[in-house]
């Protein structure tokens, strides 16, 4: 008797992240899904992009919290397009909650979009939304020991940003083995050292960006 | 017709979590499940209520993390009894891996027992595992703005620990204004203010938790 064997049966969530990217390549959007512990600083990191490359791409984000909109307000104060999903409860976001959150934006007038996901370094790295590049913010002061605590999501990402660099006066982190680890883990990995509150590293950043967005 | 009514069906770990909180009270140990984001400082602050109780209470560490047993290691060289869960992947502890934990340890011999949950401010909170008191661990760089974007979990716990009061003087921090948010939302909390670098709050916190173990 024959066996039928179906394969590349995509889940549900990985069908709709793929006609997320469709959508985001007919308008030319380069989307950026960045994860972090709470209080990692995504949204200084988005803001600090947003200054840096004003005038030279036009940017967009969307917003995922599982209450609250509190960046949202933050981030829209810079006049760039906003769109905050609100998880009720889960603890990242989903394919489906952006395609509907793209749909309100004004895809044809965004260079690049920021996905600032739910603040967690576990669950959201099971779930593609449709980015581009996926992006971790690490700070220092949360040590130099987590990549080898949250391995799927070091695993996944492309660019690895370590945060808060002005505190490293103030304890102990040793960015030798934090980067060693990295490397260890993920060879492909970018690697960017900034402080969103001093603006240190952000240059780096902002050109090695312009240079993936064509 | 009759209609069948079931009522208070828990769910499995519900049910597990009370068979764990029966084993402990028998044993006479006090039991706190404690939850952070990544690198908040759980371990860090149960090695200085460790020395800070030592000769006073016998304490006993259950580590959960996803990958890795650095934090056991760490906990162990204090020579108190460490077990480490590996959750593989998944990102809370439940009950019945608790359970495990709890059979390879000598209550009968412990008094005061930690639960380091997986670092994360989301799921754990929905999964009792049979604690007396939820513990949650903020910490001072990760901003003050966390408990409205986590609300589940900073209204179902009993204790907040503020960390890392020693890089106050370095970044944006309201205390009070914080203090102000998590009596909103959960009045009955108490709340310490700590250093686990210093030292400092440390002695506030052991009076109150030797007030609370009979």
């Amino acid at each position: 008797m024959e066996i039928k064997v179906l394969e590349n049966i995509l889940g549900a969530n990985e069908q709709i992240a793929r006609k997320n990217r469709e959508l985001l390549d007919k308008n030319k959007v380069f989307c950026i899904n960045m994860m972090a512990s709470p209080g990692a600083g995504k949204t200084s990191f988005v803001l600090q992009t947003i200054k840096a490359l004003k005038g030279k791409l036009k940017i967009g984000v969307i917003e995922g919290d599982i209450s609250s909109s509190i960046d949202a307000e933050t981030v829209a104060k810079e006049g760039v397009p906003v769109v905050q999903i609100n998880t009720g409860g889960e603890c990242h976001l989903e394919a489906i909650q952006v395609q509907t959150a793209l749909n309100s934006l004004p895809l044809a007038d965004i260079d690049l979009l920021f996905i600032e996901n739910v603040g967690n370094l576990v669950c959201p790295a099971e779930f593609n939304l449709g980015e581009h590049i996926k992006v971790i913010i690490a700070s220092v002061p949360e040590g130099d020991d987590k990549p080898y605590k949250y391995p799927l999501m070091f695993n996944i990402m492309n660019v690895l940003v370590l945060n808060k660099t002005d505190l490293l006066p103030y304890v102990k982190f040793n960015v030798d083995n934090f980067v060693k680890t990295i490397k260890n883990i993920n060879a492909g990995a970018e690697i960017f050292k900034v402080s969103c509150t001093t603006g240190d590293g952000i240059s780096e950043w902002t050109k090695w960006l312009k240079s993936r967005i064509k």
